[in-house]
């Protein structure tokens, strides 16, 4: 598997945008948990939230605002996920943003919410207001890593990137933070994820760009199967390089689109690879199928199979158990055709499984990243997606993260 | 949340078949492995095989040989699944049958066979055989208990059960044995089930009692989502009671839906409550839907979320957790009118949750069983299926499973 480069983080300023993230209390553990993103002029926007019909109060907000199509500031608390909080939540959420654009001296309209953590019980609003006013006060180019921790919940580690790219001659910077952990799933599923460039980008074409760098990256990764109530995944574009804005179809949106893929990529498997209680990350990898959306869906079945996840963390090459889920994808395969390999070891060939080749497959399964390659021999289309191992340490976290 | 009664094992006796129940040597543990069904004369038989494409061999023969409406033998092993093992497979799996034909002297094509364990290794003929000669040796009407001992892999107990009812003042017999423990999911995922009764039933009856009885137990309970590919339900019915035939549609077709299903439902519970790893059994019920699919499909979305199973483990009353697995059903259910309640403790009302009502939620989970409640206040239909909680013993069991 192509593991992805290492990004050193005091490397990485965002383009043009200042940072701050504080502890403000809302957290027990007195970790982080309030952070700041400001531009000092409006950044043209674009946004993808969750699919999930219970959404939190301000992913609500947050896609009202994202009609205009540009944002200014972006304000994060985690802790708690002001979800399931009714009426309560949505005022909350609002002032909340008239906080911020009132310290900022900017439009409350321009400031998008964000909410991560437990959910149904009411925003600390005293401890909020307070984290806000710290935060606003300490804004700098240099806190991006600062805000990147403040995203943070039950991660283990920051998660940031960065990319460039030449756009007519004008050098273009993106940088990004994500934050994911548990509840990763098809659908970007309890992730938040910032992404920042200096590039000008015509709003149609941002949002295209967006959709289509995620398609390949955030929507392609998978930790448990479920779906948070609180996904956002923003872009913003402050026009800082001085580039004349990219627009839709043009050849420098191809050029950003593969810098924009290659950052989301590297975040999306750095969420595998925090996702609660990974011992490994996994490329499944489909080819040989009719359809990419087939292979996707073959793909996907894998991946989120609790039998193979916990096969996986025991280093057992159980190829049954594999088979079996993409006997279940709805997918019409020909199991006579299939062949299975990890790495180079093939474990099953023309869909009956090689005992003998087990024990070189289990060794290849103690390695903490590897590709699970299955060829469905039906067609042209192939799609990886990457999954992590189910271990006592999902459980655990899982069964007492609250009590 | 209604308990099943207990059956004891020793007063099933099949309703005039014969059982053997031996150990072989297929598996490893010298614990039972091969059982034997058998009918003085062939019974009306009807079947449900899994859905997976990837079906194993004994699936596929059986599936062809139900064809003809009529069984008279079932041989089962344990601890060998025979799938992904080729043309192979099929050949072993058709030299049983013959070989069962030839000893207890009926026609092979009246064999069904089935098979449970591991994927993907050759059946180890020379053990079957010798497996086949002393079941076939020891068949008894007393050794129900055996055969059901025999089926077994992973499960901690057997999980029998008996009914009675009563056909035009003859009284009727129906005893039913199940495997299961691990991979069970809708569609009844590495599931055996024989169900056996002494009343005459037409064929075309018995299938309609079979789909009618399945979808409200086997079908509506769930370990891991997982399907595997050997799943088969049988039915059997030898006329022994001496009733004049059931035909489809008639009054005495409604009476015995109601014992298999009362059966079944014993069966596919005790299925739960054997779950991997399970330490309770909780019933998702879900009303106040519009169609009895869509409430199906909020309570297999909620009970087979990983992050809500891990909850129950850890007695956590995370209404968080189940408001975004319902959110994520594909139904669209209105989040501001949901209540939840753990038994008749309402975590959450009208969407919004109460977290004072947590101490007195998490006592309810303590329980070994319980009920949790979704009214989603649309419509007048409801469902329920039964799930178990997910924990570091599933883990263990599954990750350890091979190696």
């Amino acid at each position: 598997m192509k593991r992805t480069r290492a990004t050193s983080t005091n490397t990485i300023k965002g383009p043009g945008f200042k940072f701050a993230g504080v502890a403000c209390g809302i957290k027990k553990s007195k970790k982080k948990d309030l952070a700041l993103i400001f531009c000092e002029r409006p950044a043209t926007a674009a946004a993808l939230f969750t699919t999930n019909r219970v959404k939190a109060a301000p992913v609500l907000v947050g896609m009202r605002r994202m009609r205009r199509g540009i944002a200014q500031a972006v304000v994060v608390n985690s802790g708690n996920a002001n979800a399931c909080t009714g009426a309560r939540g949505l005022r909350d959420a609002e002032a909340t943003c008239r906080q911020v654009g009132a310290r900022l001296g900017i439009d409350p309209g321009l400031v998008i919410p964000c909410s991560t953590g437990i959910i149904g019980v009411p925003m600390p609003m005293e401890k909020v207001r307070s984290g806000i006013e710290r935060a606003a006060a300490s804004l700098s180019a240099d806190s991006f890593s600062h805000a990147a921790e403040a995203i943070l919940t039950t991660d283990r580690f920051i998660k940031v990137a960065s990319a460039t790219c030449s756009l007519k001659g004008k050098k273009v910077v993106l940088a990004g933070m994500v934050k994911g952990a548990g509840m990763i799933a098809p659908n970007m599923a309890t992730m938040l994820a910032y992404i920042l460039t200096n590039a000008a980008v015509e709003h149609r074409s941002l949002r295209s760009i967006l959709r289509r760098s995620a398609e390949e990256s955030f929507n392609r990764v998978t930790v448990d199967g479920d779906v948070s109530t609180n996904d956002t995944v923003l872009f913003l574009a402050n026009g800082l390089a001085g580039n004349s804005p990219v627009r839709r179809a043009s050849r420098e949106e191809r050029v950003l689109v593969r810098a924009a893929q290659e950052l989301m990529k590297e975040l999306a498997i750095k969420l595998v690879e925090d996702g609660e209680g990974a011992t490994k990350v996994v490329e499944v990898f489909v080819e040989g199928a009719r359809t990419v959306a087939e292979a996707k869906k073959v793909a996907f079945s894998v991946g989120n199979s609790k039998l193979v996840k916990t096969a996986f963390f025991g280093s057992d090459p159980n190829f049954g158990r594999i088979m079996a889920a993409i006997g279940y994808a709805g997918v019409p395969i020909r199991p006579e055709r299939i062949d299975i390999a990890f790495d180079n070891v093939t474990v099953v060939k023309s869909g009956v499984g090689m005992a003998s080749r087990e024990k070189k497959a289990a060794r290849v399964l103690r390695h903490p990243s590897l590709r699970l390659k299955i060829d469905l021999h039906q067609g042209r289309r192939s799609a990886a997606v990457w999954t992590s191992d189910l271990s006592y340490e999902y459980v655990r976290i899982n069964s007492a993260y609250r009590t």
